[in-house]
């Protein structure tokens, strides 16, 4: 698999993806169906580790919360890449469900998922538009501070692929 | 755009669309892949101001909570028909999914997501119909008191649609 | 209707599909359209009855807690034989989203899911794979442990069903 453009506008950002990270239980890293690709929930990983742990304002910043965020929309990224090899057949993203951890009181969950939309936006252009909604929750698996759940629309695979 | 049906059942029941609301991030209001519209998560909007602020059970009552559903669910009409022209193309909803911003020990969230469900079947008919997921959480983007989230089917545009 | 295979699958592991439950409230417990089947929010019920109440990590163990994500499950089940007559047309699962009532600071959602998502692929075998999200949250309606929210891909009815 050549570098995609995808990835070359990722390194210009000074950005690269990660690996894209085994489910943490028994379930598949994503599914296709009717030609949409489901995305099982993506933490802020990098290195085969957990990067932000904690609630945006209580443990962690705003800031921090955008950088987790982002890192996990590359993560994103990574999975698409690993269920289609790569990003031709990406039709577009269609909807992302983008949740935080919390602080009681703390409610500017879009500003943190932002920077996964904008993550999204400047490296798939067109194919980066999506719904989204944002929910603030009081704990995400492992303490993550960002989950992010991205539903995508995929083209048919090659007939003679093998 | 002519006065829809779906505009004159709203006004018997004293009711009106409010404007679509714009996004309040990076993202689409909706998007449509496969025949199936995803709409951005919709709050309690009026006039561009959010309306039901707070948890039910503790700044808010069951009652107000129920308001804010049924304001969620016009906001969500607002949206299908802005993004189809109206509401011709609409085959029906298929998915909401219901997030209540709710107080410790309070699990009414079926009761008050019911002000949302029986305006759409008030309205939409048989086209109103809906699988659901109530979800009680700690905190909701702008403070919001409830936020929906809707799936829908849409029939395919007019081929000779510019 | 005769005993399934999953049915058979179950009995050998001493687990039987409960009724379905009907809704709590105005909408419909599962609605098929572009061959996706859309689940509504799933309890642990049995008999009738919620029997898993609390959240894990205060009121229930993680044992419990995964007990009540298998009863769920369970309950996933008896709602695709409900709303498809059987198993026959159902191709796979495709998303399992998974909610779990949380006590502060407990994050291991994953592992009480997996007995959820480990009952899938026991009796659904390669037709039980699916995308998963994990979301802990504080509150769940009628103060449920666990509320599994699924979406499968179903095959089109027979032309000539009756």
């Amino acid at each position: 698999m050549s570098f995609s453009g995808v990835e070359n506008r990722l390194a210009v950002m000074g950005l690269q993806l990660p690996d894209a990270p085994r489910p943490v239980g028994n379930y598949r890293a994503a599914v296709i169906s009717n030609e949409l690709l489901f995305i099982s929930g993506q933490l802020p990983m990098s290195g085969g580790e957990l990067k932000y742990r904690g609630r945006v304002g209580v443990e962690l910043t705003e800031a921090a919360g955008g950088e987790a965020a982002q890192l996990a929309a590359l993560n994103v990224l990574a999975q698409i890449k690993a269920a289609l090899g790569g990003f031709d057949r990406l039709v577009s993203l269609v909807r992302v469900e983008g949740f935080v951890s919390s602080a009681p009181g703390w409610t500017n969950q879009p500003r943190v998922l932002d920077h996964a939309s904008n993550l999204f936006a400047a490296v798939l252009g067109e194919r980066g538009v999506h719904a989204r909604s944002a929910i603030g929750t009081s704990q995400l698996p492992l303490n993550a501070a960002v989950e992010l759940v991205v539903t995508a629309a995929v083209a048919a695979p090659p007939a003679k692929e093998q």
